[in-house]
């Protein structure tokens, strides 16, 4: 069964098709969606080896014209070469403008094809075919595409929508439990953010999640329409797009002070951490009740993600290192930060102006505890 | 006198100011216009030689903070090697996403810092100040930004539209005559294109413009709301922003045959015998009297432009050899090509599915010519 979740953006609107089986499917709908496209397929050599077949033969099958373009798996593909030799590989496999770049990968795969789809020829067509549960719920929805820069990350990008996104949700049996787990931060996170009774039903419902029953599409399809959703009131993040970053401000710095070393932490568990850090946070400062924050930690180490910031191997950063990378990160203006803070569970908010003697006195704390 | 061209885009919409003296007084239209913007001003050795201090001293009274990146004069500059560098640059400047990136230069500074001002952030300001007549009729109106790839010219890119464009008439007297007179082969076109009182007001006041009179600034006016009209019709190029293209086919395919070299050919020298070359074709075709025809050749010559193929300097190409870099250009579907051709002075028109073996024979009759 395949559901869709429609994403109302004027001419550039797309669907989002969540079910098992897309991946083998796709030919047959990209060939309905697009008649007479040729495509240029961009994976990297980790996916490519997993499904980059199961989706050729189906394009094959379709008659649709194809290419593949390979990356190293990671995120050092997420750079101006690689996006360079991306660009000219699509021009050299002679795609025009209306022709499509198809992302098949995780979330570094579908930035890097999606900024590629946003500039050759000033702007082509792009199908994400997100294979990681965080790609699938977070990164291949919105339309955010880009590389990194030496001064930090996707700092060099474009926003460009999909015009169509197939999120294959079998394939997700293809990845390690970790990175399965790290996906769910995210999934959580939609909860956390607006959506208590998707909290309480993930809550209830997060063996079939993970065990790829009914209960693994609904979550992926509720996530997929609260990110639209949001999208959709702020596609440019000009506003409340902001509230998507819920524990990311703690997360970005967790991943910046530990180098992006994914052995260490992958972006999901520092989601994780900073979503429980997000919550003891506002606990502290007397806005969210502390059952609250509880609630979080506990269904987090349920499914066991990290909550606390010593759990991150080889942790050895200060609150000042922690403020400094997260200085790094974000605008500071006169000695103060904008967090994302909740009252509650589901009830996030954007505090502007959160000052940083405050984060550095929680962090002392935080950092304290056993 | 400054006057103003709107270009009612929307949410994009912006401003073309045209007067003398508008580099001197940027920094306080800036000031005014974007108050607290920083600003990186991307220019080129040679018109920083001539025009980067006029620019900064303002931007300095004005209290404005800015950076200068410089890159080499010539076409060479529209590299993603280039285009990396002045993204890092901008970076470096510590500019944010409401920062501008100051485009001060011809076409090639224009589209390189219009399209690093477009990823820089996924998404910058940006203010053009042309200081070619070419730019500023041209390039400078209409957020076409790009780079050339290996594959052809502009094939990567982005349509970002500036904030302002500030076009000084005064400062074209540093142009040589020859530059100048390349970039009155765009103005011409827009009367050739659809406005007939246009170019027979050109035919009269043709000295004005190029001695700097108050004609320059109208003609100036007149073209910038000419390409503007047709911007807002058609902002992507999926329709009759195709006409921007008379005389183009046959352009593109001159430069590409003389190797871009500039000594040779510049744009503007390529566009005149482009123009010539589309009326001569539509006079064979039937569609356009002769003496319209002969019209467009006697003004371009007036003006100093050449109208014949073999006045391009060492030409030694046939018809065949035109034929294959027009193919380069354009998609060519089963020998026939798209061509804006006329129906008269003004009268242009798009004209799909040209017959290649007419373009032969049109070009073969026209190469003979004495």
């Amino acid at each position: 069964m395949t559901v869709t979740v429609h994403v109302p953006l004027g001419d550039r609107a797309y669907d989002i098709l969540i079910g098992s089986g897309l991946v083998a499917d796709a030919g047959r709908r990209i060939a309905e969606q697009f008649p007479g496209a040729a495509c240029a397929v961009v994976t990297d050599e980790t996916v490519a080896a997993l499904h980059a077949e199961t989706l050729e033969r189906g394009l094959a099958a379709a008659g649709i014209r194809f290419a593949r373009v390979t990356v190293p798996a990671g995120e050092q593909s997420k750079s101006w070469a690689r996006l360079e030799a991306v660009c000219e590989a699509v021009l050299a496999a002679r795609l025009e403008r209306g022709d499509l770049v198809v992302a098949l990968g995780g979330g570094v795969v579908g930035d890097l094809a999606g900024f590629a789809a946003a500039v050759v020829r000033r702007g082509m067509r792009f199908v994400q075919i997100p294979t990681t549960l965080l790609a699938q719920v977070d990164s291949s929805v919105g339309g955010k595409t880009g590389i990194n820069s030496p001064h930090g990350k996707n700092l060099i990008g474009a926003f460009h929508q999909p015009s169509l996104v197939l999120a294959d949700t079998g394939i997700l049996d293809t990845l390690s439990p970790r990175e399965f787990r790290a996906g769910y931060a995210e999934v959580a996170k939609y909860g956390l953010i607006d959506d208590p009774a998707f909290f309480a039903w993930l809550e209830q419902h997060h063996r079939g999640v993970f065990a790829g029953g009914p209960e693994r599409a609904e979550a992926i399809r509720i996530s997929c329409a609260a990110k639209a959703a949001v999208v959709v009131r702020d596609e440019r993040e000009d506003g409340d797009r902001a509230l998507l970053n819920l524990g990311h401000t703690f997360a970005h710095a967790f991943e910046r002070i530990t180098r992006y070393d994914g052995r260490r932490l992958v972006h999901g568990e520092a989601v994780a951490v900073g979503l429980a850090c997000a919550f003891r946070f506002s606990t502290r400062l007397g806005l969210a009740p502390g059952q609250d924050a509880s609630r979080v930690e506990g269904h987090l180490r349920t499914v066991g993600l990290p909550t606390a910031i010593r759990q991150i191997p080889g942790w050895d950063a200060g609150a000042e290192a922690i403020l400094d990378a997260m200085a790094q990160d974000k605008k500071v203006s006169r000695g103060a930060l904008t967090f994302i803070l909740a009252r509650g569970i589901g009830q996030s908010f954007i505090a502007r102006g959160v000052e940083a003697a405050a984060v550095r006195e929680f962090l002392d704390a935080d950092l304290s505890l056993p």
